[in-house]
């Protein structure tokens, strides 16, 4: 299995198609994407291109915004900002302030973010609907180049217990996030008691070692994978409320 | 970069030399260990070659114990062993035992497994001390071939709010588990607000695609990527259970 990082891809705006970007990115490196690919695009260009920024500017924060902002030194306008995109407030403590997102997603600060906006003064929200954005990049690759990839929008997650961010994927198209182990025995004829692996995180998490942080690298190519064939979403990947003991 | 699956080893037993099974059986495959390598090595071998099993028929479960495997339909003795295994609870619930383990680790049933132990009737522990063990094969590796590599040693642990399970570094040698972005700015100057990433845990999540639960590849090969030099612990990837706020 070989993971290569797509660089050279300019400053992404609103507006810009993304599957245009990186094909042409992987051209000009030598490594044009290929049937079976799995395409890693970090959500931030994502979020960017589909014009989701915010104006901290343009921003009336609430009392309750004001206040915490006040308390742990934050900006009021983002803070705000964050409790709009919650849908549910997991924790608010000690200036960690971990919510569930409209789509479900539990993060911190609702994946709202001010760094590598490309526009100082802005905010990135997440994609509104990141499998729909998924899809979208991987129909546009198909239909540019005949290609069959699947997509993985990818982000950076703080958890509990574990120091360090790890990668989520937050919207999938072309695969199942999940492999399933279910019935499934050992050597030994002993059932699988853990019968799911995030193999969608888990590549999203393969991919960040490729990309960094700073490096201006938001897409990577999984290549030698042979991906469970599927329509998945990312979604599966999220728990439900009643099945979680850490809400 | 590349990810191998290291593949031909044999059913590990208690006494193994790890590093010597993988030394050869990466030769065998036509992909000896080369200087700047991480070596991805699963727990679970790495408990069976240090004897860390116990044979079920031994324990004599707790009122505790039996009381929780008779209303969640467990074995008494098995959940003995999980609760001797760890110093705290953290979760009690809805037949999901949530510990922190002697060395810090919060995972469900202290890490404690009956699948793939090669031995039916028994289960395994975590090792004692994961560094410890990433830092023989580590040294063992470089004694026998000069060859200076990095280890980890990985285990599969669930995770709250998200379904499936995700790979954790237990134990490292010859690297540093996180990267560190403190201070560091993006392109328009706005300083990351995010500074650790999980690097040691990404490459065990990296090294799980090529591995799977029933492949009987119990070791991977990361290859091309830049290892920051230094020696960390796998205990700098656990967060201080003060600052955390879901213990």
């Amino acid at each position: 299995m070989r993971i290569v990082g797509v660089t050279g891809l300019p400053e992404v705006a609103p507006g810009d198609d993304i599957a245009a970007l990186v094909l042409d990115a992987a051209v000009a490196q030598g490594t044009p994407l290929l049937d079976g690919d799995v395409l890693v695009v970090t959500q931030k260009v994502v979020s960017k291109a589909e014009g989701r920024l915010v104006e901290l500017r343009t921003v009336e924060p609430s009392e309750m915004a004001r206040e915490y902002a006040h308390r742990w030194g934050k900006d009021a306008r983002q803070v705000e900002v964050v409790l709009r995109e919650a849908s549910r407030i997991v924790r608010m403590d000690r200036g960690v302030l971990i919510v569930e997102t409209k789509h479900g997603f539990v993060c911190a600060n609702a994946g709202v973010d001010a760094s590598n906006t490309g526009r100082p003064g802005f905010v990135a929200l997440l994609p509104e609907d990141p499998d729909a954005s998924a899809e979208r990049i991987r129909a546009e690759v198909e239909r540019r180049t005949g290609v069959r990839v699947s997509v993985i929008i990818s982000d950076s997650f703080g958890r509990p217990w574990r120091e360090g961010i790890d990668q989520v994927a937050l919207g999938v198209a072309g695969l199942l996030p999940l492999r399933d182990y279910t019935g499934q025995a050992d050597p030994d004829g002993y059932e699988l008691r853990v019968t799911q692996v995030a193999l969608a995180d888990e590549m999203a998490a393969a991919a960040e070692l490729v990309m960094g942080k700073l490096d201006r690298v938001p897409a990577a190519i999984v290549r030698g994978y042979a991906v469970p064939p599927g329509a998945g979403s990312g979604r599966q990947l999220l728990r439900e409320p009643e099945k979680d003991l850490f809400r």
